[in-house]
Order: structure tokens, then C-alpha cells, then sequence
């Protein structure tokens, strides 16, 4: 396994899923635009370039993980980008973007002879460098079979085959978050009404979570709320997603109420910053 | 066990409760306004009357499960229902209502010597039959002890003690059905943004419920959606819920934005009609 990966995008997310890489034995050329992040890749055998495209092997894998649709379409939609990366070479696209940015990068990775698959990922900073992150992927399924170890190596928790398709596991990823923050919110507009009341939160959140709503995220969100008061981590990625799943959906025709409400009260608490 | 309880209220869930009290083996009294929803129990030997205070036995239990607040306390605060149940009788209020109308009841109870304990109950009708609720309850320890086989009875999959304070179960009542129909909602929101992008719907719901989803709520409102496009029966209880969920909430200043959304999106389709 001294195959050469390409991965550009070192985040919070990014880099664990690097290093998770480089400790099941593949070799790593990264890019990021701070440098800075990369040290703790470059002092474990990671090479470091100055540029997207220099993390390129020709006809290999590439990995991104960025920030949003525009940042993927700056580095993926550039012509040296494409033409580097060749005949036979395979983008693995992990950012949380649209389909239909998938969609067009798809389309210009096939004029080049390469492959374009989405495999967005879903999971916390902690999960990711625990390896316990689940993946949905999809797109060609010759490309698919050969990144199967590359995405086992991430995301150990389970990896799903969503079809030939690009575009469809992006999808899943912004429902599925879309989902985690409508949760998340309602769960804190519960307990917080249990706290007000005067109320034990804990017990209801015990209850519940025994009962109807059995999940990671109920409990996760609830436990926040119950043990520390600390609700809301104030990001951007919230915002960002729930945008993105919102134009989506507006694209299609697809009523979005619940994603109006949810974008409303992010931005209002950003404002409040 | 020839214990008689009377019962008021034989709606969806209030006709399969008496039937399986009458299976553990209690003697009823039932009223309902609608006498004639009455009959199967009659036919299985209970005792109709024509008024809720008939249901009575002096010093025994009485079980109720009414629409609203106002049904519940045009039953419970007549100063003629009180004075029958009179010292040591127990009610048994399995109304969705909010916590200070069960505080209210519980006070004008107590000053005749009987015991209100609020003890709401969480499952669809056909939950119901099956003996499938699960039942959180709240209020006086000693009259709690003596109603346990009761709530056995009718709430095999699990009941929950919240305390002695009278309303905390009514507030656990109305928090879960906030988060069961925001769930709901969501879920149809994101697989009808599936659905109208030409994927499938049901691999989505898979991958959710099989990961950060898996909860009884989730899947069957996914289901629904995946199966036969019916996503929710048209009726008033989660106006009525959601109503009183945020009537809770703002009356003690605690924000809404959910269930503002949630209230406006429910009233809207009801005007579609």
C-alpha cells in the first residue's frame, strides 16, 4: 500500500481524515491555505505543496475537503486541475456541496478521462480522528471499487453506496444535516421550556431518548443542554448548510418551511454576535 | 382484582385504554358525550352512564382522557364531581393538557381530599390496543402506588415516575409530541427534496435511520412518505398540541421559533381545506 494520495482542504475535519490516511500507510501530498495546519501532517512523512494542483499524481486519487461550493469549483473546475489530474485519475470529493455542482464537476472530470465521486462525510472533529465517521458515496462504479479501502481507512463506522449517480450522496449529506440541526434546535426548544418550567431536563431527556427517539443526535444535543448549559457552538456551518439545502430545494420546487425557520433563527443569533 | 373504575372519554385512544382495563379484568363506568362509542365496551360489560359525574365511585379511581383543557375542567373542576370522588379517590388524567391546568385541578382535588395525578399517554390508537404506551406520570406518591397495576395495564412497554410535582408529566407529554411532529415534519422536508431530485427516497432513509436517526418516529414517518406519498392525516391534534406547547413556553418567556413554524405550517394546510 505505498500508493500516493493527493488531499486538498486540512479543516477540522480534514485534517484527522489525513492523518487517518497516512496511519493506514498511504503517502500523502497536501495542500491547504494556511501551511501552518499541515505541520502536524508534514512531521509524520506528509509532503506539503504551495498549490491544489501540485498534490496531483496523474491518473491517481485526489481527495478535497473544502469549504463550500465555490471553494471545491476553484480548485476542481480549473483546467490544469483537470488536465493533471488525467486519464483514469479519481477525485474523491468529501466537501458538503450540491448535487449540482457534483453534478457539472462530473461532467468536466469526464472530458478529461477522470473520475468524480461525492463521498461527503458525516461526523464530529472527534469522530473523525476516531475513524468513526459514516460516509455515503456515490458516482461511477469502477472508481467506486477502487476507493473502497481509502474510505474504509476513514470512515469505519460504514460507508454506503448510494449508486452511479453523482450528486446523490451530497444530497443525503445536506438532508442528513439539515435533519441533525432541525433536531438539535428542537431539542433545545424543549428543554428549555422543562428548565424554565422548573423542571428536571435530565429525566425528560432520559425518558425520551429510552423511548421515541433512540439517536446519537437527541442525545448528544440533550446532553449538552443538560450538563453544561452550553447549547450552540457559534459556527458557520449551520448557516452554510442549511443555505445549501435550502437552494436546493427552492431549485426543485420543494417546500422548505422548516429550512426558513432554522436559516431565520441562525442568522438572528449570529447578528446577536 | 373486581375493582370498578370509571372512565370518561372514549375517543381514539380513550375506547382502546377502558377495552384493556376491562381485559386486566376492572369493572368500568364509562361516559362519553358520543354515547354510542361506547357500545363495544358495553357489549364486554361495562356500565354506561349519562353523565361524567355517574362514573364515580366515592373514594375509588376514575380515569379520564379528553380533548383539551377546557374539556378536562368542565369535567374535573365541577364542584359535584369533586365532592363525589370525596376523601381518598383518585383521578387519573390522561389528557394532553398543560401542566397549570393539572397544578389548578390538583389544589381544588386535594381540598377534597382526593388525589389528581397527571399521567399522559405517548402512542398512536393502534399502540393503544397493543398495550404499547408508554405512560409518564406525576403527583401524590401514595395515590401513585395504588395506580401502578392500572398503568401496567394499559402501558405495558414502559411508565416513567416524574415526581410528585402534578403537571411535570404533562409537560413531558407536550415536549415529546413537539419533537415527535417537528421530527415528522422535517423528515417529509428532506425526503420530498429527494424525491422531487429524482432519487430514492427509501436508501435515504435507510442510511439515516440505520445511523444518526434510529428512532421509531423517524422511520415511520419516513415510511409513510417512501410508501405511499400519504405523509400526515388531517386532523386537529397537532394544531392543538403545538398550541399548547407554545402557550407553555412563551408563559414563562421561553423562545419558540420551532414550534412557531411548526404552528403556522399546520394552520396553513388547514385552511387549504
Amino acid at each position: 500500500m505505498n500508493k500516493t494520495i493527493g488531499f486538498i482542504g486540512l479543516g477540522n475535519l480534514g485534517l484527522p481524515v489525513a492523518t487517518n490516511l497516512l496511519s493506514a500507510g498511504y503517502s500523502l501530498v497536501v495542500y491547504n491555505r494556511t501551511e501552518s495546519k499541515a505541520q502536524p501532517l508534514v512531521a509524520q512523512g506528509a509532503k506539503l505543496v504551495s498549490r491544489p494542483v501540485d498534490t496531483i499524481t496523474t491518473g491517481g486519487i485526489v481527495v478535497s475537503l473544502l469549504w463550500d461550493d465555490e471553494a471545491l469549483e476553484s480548485v476542481a473546475a480549473n483546467p490544469e486541475f483537470l488536465k493533471k489530474l488525467g486519464n483514469g485519475g479519481i477525485h474523491i470529493s468529501m466537501s458538503t456541496v450540491s448535487p449540482d455542482t457534483s453534478k457539472k464537476l462530473a461532467v468536466l472530470h469526464a472530458e478529461h478521462g477522470s473520475f468524480y465521486i461525492d463521498a461527503p462525510i458525516f461526523g464530529r472533529p472527534e469522530a473523525a480522528v476516531a475513524k468513526q465517521l459514516w460516509i455515503p458515496y456515490s458516482g461511477p462504479k469502477q472508481a467506486k471499487e477502487q476507493i473502497q479501502p481509502i474510505l474504509n481507512a476513514v470512515g469505519a463506522q460504514g460507508i454506503f453506496d448510494f449508486g452511479e449517480e453523482v450528486g446523490a450522496a451530497n444530497l443525503v449529506k445536506l438532508v442528513g444535516n439539515f435533519l441533525i440541526i432541525s433536531a438539535g434546535r428542537s431539542v433545545n426548544e424543549a428543554l428549555t421550556i422543562v428548565k424554565e418550567k422548573g423542571f428536571e431536563p435530565k429525566a425528560v431527556l432520559d425518558m425520551l431518548t429510552a423511548t421515541l427517539f433512540p439517536s446519537p443526535i437527541y442525545k448528544s444535543y440533550g446532553s449538552r443542554l443538560v450538563e453544561s448549559n452550553i447549547t450552540f457552538l457559534q459556527n458557520r456551518i449551520p448557516i452554510k448548510d442549511i443555505g445549501i439545502f435550502k437552494k436546493t430545494a427552492e431549485l426543485v420546487g420543494s417546500p422548505t418551511p422548516i429550512s426558513n425557520a432554522l436559516l431565520e433563527l441562525l442568522k438572528g443569533e449570529n447578528k446577536e454576535d
